[in-house]
């Protein structure tokens, strides 16, 4: 079967692999589309980062470089492997893709997406969404019903967001200041938003912008580069500040916005993945009493998000802007969000070379 | 009466000032025994900080230099005001030393500590516990039964350590480090431990390191200059990390090492005051998921502050290392916990310029 894999930094190739086997507790999915995440994208440039690379192999999967990528993707079950019964041969699922221990204490806790050895498929070996097919453990497939199997690729990035909201603590009447429009911060403005948190939203770029307000995701979107975020964000709360906010862009400056946008016992979720270390004001910290809180991806977040697509109260259909085949995946996939980030939000991928069906 | 008046920086005088004014709905009271916080220290040496200015009266007080100082006191009340009836004459109490608004949304929140026109008894005006009399609002008054009122001088410093506890959300059975043994690390280890909690502290100064395991406040104590904190964190908890960690030092290095000491989902919280911006590494925050916490004085903890003193759970009398009357505030009192911060750790002062009773 074709599968992306990478050898190393800036060679991904489409390669000719056996299709995996089914083991017992385990599920065959026919991959039906895959998104590109950032993640694969700063592999691409910069990698091997989480992808094991060669000598250093995972310790859960214990593979090591060329590994399949992908790890947002949807597809239907074609074959139940020993011992499953609760899922049916043709049903739409899509995958949490993780491999765990277990054993450490964060496992043994539930919190498992911050076990020490964690890995993700599609990085870390196991396959990925970006091939035909893949097999994985029962624990991590979902079903999710009638949802279109384009739309179902999104619902990854989609827990991301949902996993940052259940961190912040926000409910519904609250007001959530997000600092970052890109696809991150946009599907987490979807949950949000379909949670009843009026949303603001601060973001340079006119595309994104402009796609927060159509999808109707942000209530208030604000453009810092014309704007005093802050002052806005003040007026918005007639001068309390918002009850949460969403770092979303990895930028120190914007970092700071959402110290001064929060109000005193305001929750800052820093969503970001950041290259740098952040200069931070302890001082607003303290005279505050600001809860600054990491997220990373999620965990026992997706029947709670596939539930906000099923029941109409997220459209992910809006944030597809491409839908490319797989030999198309460097060219018209990884180089279009990285020449053209502003205006793509998530390109999904066919694993297909023939035209998409 | 006298009273320690701030003027100007390094000038504080020990004034003659009229009596305060017995007012409705306040409480007279015979100041017994007022430490010195480090904020009086900052304002001696670098003020006037939260001390208004010359020409920038408080927006409560509206009080300006020369104020008196001290808001760390015990006494006994000599007179009630009108409509105070649930107070006795001759009762010896505590006061929690603010002036809030009433009206900003924290304060409507009851988030009183972060009022945004809050200023402190003793710092903004409103008379101080460096003073022989001070009347305050009934609402700020606390009785404390029988603690000895050299040792309730303490109960203001105890209760900024009983909010940080609160604000970290620790139970029985945690295991909590705390980065730094001064005044404020060393009264709040008294306070988790009270709490049933396992206190780790790393403190380089060797006095500091003898308090804390004299009186029993640290289960295990650090010496960071000659043992890696971290590592013994770790062996301490095995291998899991601290619940929960507390950063008293303002010394980035500690702050760093809080966030290796926790566990995945550990709570850091934020005691102390920076007078400079603090560099943070994200990635721990996200790949932890950390919580960090800031921490501010104190809202709704003087009862139970007092309760763990009256039922034995504290005992303070070891932290207060000198006793001095008014006259020498400045030789005997600043002047040592500047040379000598090392040994002192609560020097508290009687306003009296005759003998010690």
């Amino acid at each position: 079967m074709k599968a992306a894999r990478f050898h190393g930094r800036k060679d991904i190739r489409i390669d000719d692999i056996p299709e995996p086997e089914l083991r017992p507790g385990a599920v065959a999915i026919d991959v039906a589309w895959c998104g590109i995440c950032g993640t694969d994208l700063h592999e691409y440039l910069e990698g091997p980062i989480f992808i094991p690379a060669a000598g250093h192999p995972h310790p859960l999967t214990h593979e090591e470089v060329p590994v399949t990528m992908g790890h947002e993707f949807s597809g239907t079950i074609t074959a139940l492997g020993e011992g499953v019964t609760d899922l049916t041969v043709g049903e739409n699922v899509v995958v949490e893709p993780y491999f765990v221990c277990g054993e450490c204490a964060p496992c043994r806790a539930g919190n498992y997406n911050l076990c020490t050895k964690m890995g993700f498929i599609g990085l870390a070996g196991g396959g990925g969404g970006l091939s035909e097919k893949i097999v994985v453990e029962r624990r991590w497939v979902h079903p999710i019903g009638d949802i279109p199997l384009d739309q179902a690729a999104l619902i990854e990035p989609l827990a991301v967001g949902h996993h940052a909201f259940v961190r912040s603590g926000a409910k519904a009447g609250d007001v959530a200041f997000i600092g970052g429009g890109g696809p991150i911060g946009l599907l987490l403005a979807a949950v949000l938003s379909a949670e009843g948190i009026t949303v603001i939203m601060s973001e340079p770029g006119t595309a994104r912008r402009e796609m927060a307000t159509s999808t109707g995701v942000a209530d208030h979107v604000i453009d810092p580069s014309v704007e005093d975020a802050v002052a806005r964000v003040m007026e918005l709360t007639n001068g309390v500040g918002a009850d949460v906010a969403f770092e979303c862009s990895s930028i120190n400056a914007v970092l700071d916005q959402l110290f001064d946008a929060v109000k005193p016992t305001g929750v800052i979720v820093n969503v970001s993945i950041w290259g740098h270390p952040a200069q931070l004001n302890m001082q607003k910290l303290v005279l505050k009493e600001i809860d600054l809180r990491g997220t990373i991806a999620y965990a026992h977040d997706h029947p709670a998000t596939i539930k906000l697509v099923q029941d109409g109260k997220v459209n992910l259909e809006p944030f597809i802007t491409g839908r490319i085949h797989l030999d198309k995946l460097i060219d018209e996939g990884f180089m279009t969000l990285i020449d053209h980030k502003e205006t793509a939000v998530k390109i999904i991928v066919r694993p297909e070379v023939s035209n998409v069906s």
